[in-house]
């Protein structure tokens, strides 16, 4: 059953640019029967009702209960590693139900970038560990980019020791999730500043140093240990 | 500087015969300054008075704030896995604070038993993560035992699909603490029935299914957040 992002549930909805390539390879006809979910925890069934070069029509049908994904959309913010630490890190936090995983390019960062190949790889063990762990979901593996370039849409937290903050007493699910975790030799002072500026809370992991890829584990771990 | 475990702090302590030997490998005359712990998170300075054939006596110092271990100690109680799983999860484990990881058999585990060889193994990895993440306790392995001969001091917590209970709701540090957690194939009806009964408490890990290798990290990653 093809899935679909769209702004909202509605009763008529237009198909997004972005999701009509998609339904277009497929040579869906209408009343094609197809989901619907709003990337905030909201799912439904939905019936193509038009289909041409003008865009997408479809109308909401029954709404589903999503069992398996957060109540809003979590992204880990993750600084390269090197070897297979992405890797173990992407699998498990597919598992624990991350929406998407945005590598960090990062001052201290074990590796300046990662190629092409590795960015499939890890695509393909999201899908993998997707299914796997029975998720409808698979999330998106974003291609590195700059510490300095990652904004703030929702809640933000980065683990950094020495902060008393808990993630669960700050996090609330109204809004997306955006977790960072730092590369083995943890942030410069001046990428926390810069973070904490745009809005990102530190918070702690707790007065032991972990490793870098187990320090994300350890904050998504939290959030499953919280039900969600 | 050395570190000994001792029963409780007191302002004279007698010195285990486990850690006598210790003691006289590193030739400790006495005015030498050492560390006691108590293994419940109490930790202080004191000064070896005595250390003779008949065994050794310590004067209680200044009290320290012991800021890497958790307030009770905490037992992982962990399936026995097959191939590396139960190495990542000894390491990982390690760095997220447990005092002990007590191997279980169960009726669905991958392996009936691990060889000493790899027991050793285990340990020599607690002992490595341990330093890496600058904890003063190497947690102990304990070879594997029956779940059914597992018994329970203090709280003890079962991560069970189904369960809505969270693990943090139920938590309070009076008392040690223990995690279970499942092979691969889970625990039977039957083993989980018992558990209850001994007073294991069954927690949500969320939604999703969790390989077992990851299981054991979100419940410590959970422990970690919430500061501890």
């Amino acid at each position: 059953m093809h899935r679909l992002k769209v702004p909202a549930l509605s009763a008529e909805m237009s198909v997004p640019p972005a999701e009509l390539h998609h339904l277009r390879v497929l040579r869906l006809r209408p009343g094609a029967e197809v989901r619907v979910f709003d990337g905030q925890g909201a799912e439904a069934s939905a019936t193509l009702l038009r289909l041409d070069e003008g865009g997408a029509l479809l109308a909401l049908g029954e709404r589903l209960e999503n069992t398996r994904e957060t109540p809003q959309p979590v992204t880990l913010a993750v600084a390269l590693l090197k070897g297979d630490k992405l890797s173990d890190v992407v699998r498990a936090a597919t598992e624990l139900g991350v929406a998407r995983v945005q590598l960090l390019q990062t001052r201290y960062a074990d590796v300046p970038d990662i190629g092409e190949q590795k960015l499939v790889r890890l695509r393909r063990i999201a899908a993998e560990a997707s299914k796997q762990s029975r998720r409808a979901l698979v999330p998106e593996v974003l291609a590195p980019m700059p510490l300095a370039r990652l904004t703030l849409e929702g809640q933000g937290f980065l683990a950094h020791p020495g902060s008393g903050l808990r993630l669960l007493d700050k996090l609330h699910w109204s809004a997306p999730v955006t977790l960072i975790s730092g590369p083995e030799g943890g942030f410069s002072d001046a990428e926390v500043e810069a973070l904490t500026q745009v809005g990102f809370q530190a918070i702690t992991l707790g007065p032991r140093i972990l490793r870098a890829e187990t320090a994300p584990l350890a904050l998504l771990g939290a959030l499953a240990a919280s039900g969600v």
